[in-house]
């Protein structure tokens, strides 16, 4: 278990997963943009990097989870990235971004002899915390055989096989992300609606996330708007994450000329809330 | 249990609640606008009656479960209805109506001494059959106690109490079937894309209702759609009370002032696919 990762991006989730890593007993090589973030992680014994190539181990394996699709593609293409993570080398690439991009990198990581391995996280950073994260991941299948355990140990609880060709586990996290803040904003404007029409939103809730909508999402989620709306609040996400994503989801969609009227109008939603 | 109960409506919920009733041991006298529909249950013992008031018996207890608003209080004061149900008689109204129709009609039979009880129906007639409805109700305490052993053998699995007021049981129905259209329809423009994108729609629901959204609505109809995107078809209910239902949403929102985004745009989806 003394294997050292590279570990690029210590953001919310970023953070956890890469403490999970020391805890399990990996050796770490991190990096930051703001360096100060890696603080916590360097007491506990990993490595700080002063720029992304200096993560990679040649053969090794390389993690990242970044902002978006350009914060991506600039560490991949960072000077030296890809020639030293070079043949047999792996980067499983977290973060949320186009399936296109993620085929395009993928077939820039090929040049260079290593693989690409998509693997998005669903779950909050408190999830990572307690190794209940969701990940679905694709790419060639040694690889994500070698990857398993890495993702494992980083907090997942469970882990679906998406097949050899990326682009397949980044759509599934654009789905997941677009159904969670279709049901978001449907509960907004329902519980809205209960508290005006002098319901309580808490117990309409409360008997919906027991029966028919008995699903963690509904549940955590469905309280706190519960709360929001009846202390007179409106907005329901404080990050900029969904509205980013949402884009995305548009975006994947757009291109294949397939329509998405509710994501457009969540998107509208998202922004007046922004 | 030989006590005699009245049950107006024989549609598809209806009749599988009355037979429950019936196996459960009590006298039904029925009625239903087209009378053949009540034929299986007056096959096991049910007495057919040629009009509501003739399903009443002074004091007791009659249930209801019609198409709309309309049908509702055509019943309530159809001839001799209310006078017959009389003091102590009680009404259980079960239709999805307009929490503005049940505060209505609840003060019309104060008015000849009879209590209306708002009962309105989750469940499928399949789970009708299998006894697994999930029914809210509101209306005055004593009148509720009497009823609760009557929905329970009509097939509820949990009853949940919305308080003595009419119109609140009858607004969290309008939201849960607010909330599942609005699933839906969301999993139908996510699916599509992903069917478009090359990736199985039935593997990204899949992984996605056995995680975040493993809720037995996002299960079952996740992967009749899944089944209907592959297969090239659109519509995703044959069912025009999704249309219905959604109208009373907006309608009980527009009341109060409360916005409806997803809502109307719902309505519009839905009126494309009738």
């Amino acid at each position: 278990m003394s294997e050292t990762i590279g570990f690029i991006g210590l953001g919310l989730l970023g953070l956890p997963m890469a403490t999970n890593l020391l805890n399990a007993g990996y050796s770490l090589h991190v990096y930051n943009r703001t360096a100060s973030k890696a603080d916590p992680l360097v007491a506990q014994g990993a490595q700080l990097a002063s720029r992304p190539a200096d993560t990679v181990t040649s053969g090794g394996i390389v993690a990242s989870i970044v902002w978006d699709d350009a914060a991506l593609e600039s560490i991949v293409m960072s000077e030296g990235f890809l020639e030293r993570l070079g043949p047999g080398g792996i980067h499983i690439a977290m973060s949320t971004v186009l399936p296109e991009t993620s085929r395009k990198l993928a077939a820039i990581h090929a040049k260079d002899g290593c693989v690409y391995v998509e693997a998005p996280i669903f779950g909050r950073p408190e999830a990572a915390v307690a190794h209940q994260l969701w990940i679905p991941f694709a790419g060639p299948q040694q690889a994500k055989e070698r990857v398993r355990p890495l993702l494992e140990a980083m907090g997942a609880q469970g882990i679906f096989d998406f097949g050899p060709e990326v682009g397949a586990a980044t759509l599934v996290k654009l789905v997941g992300n677009f159904l969670i803040g279709s049901a978001v904003y449907s509960m907004r404007e329902a519980l809205s609606m209960a508290e005006k029409n002098g319901v309580d939103p808490k117990a309409v809730i409360d008997m919906l996330t027991q029966t028919l909508l008995n699903a963690p999402i509904y549940q955590s989620y469905g309280k706190r708007i519960a709360e929001a709306v009846t202390a007179g609040q409106t907005t329901v996400f404080q990050s900029k994450i969904p509205l980013k994503d949402t884009g995305l989801f548009e975006k994947t969609a757009q291109q294949v000329d397939s329509p998405t009227p509710i994501a457009s109008l969540l998107h509208n939603l998202m922004n007046s809330d922004a």
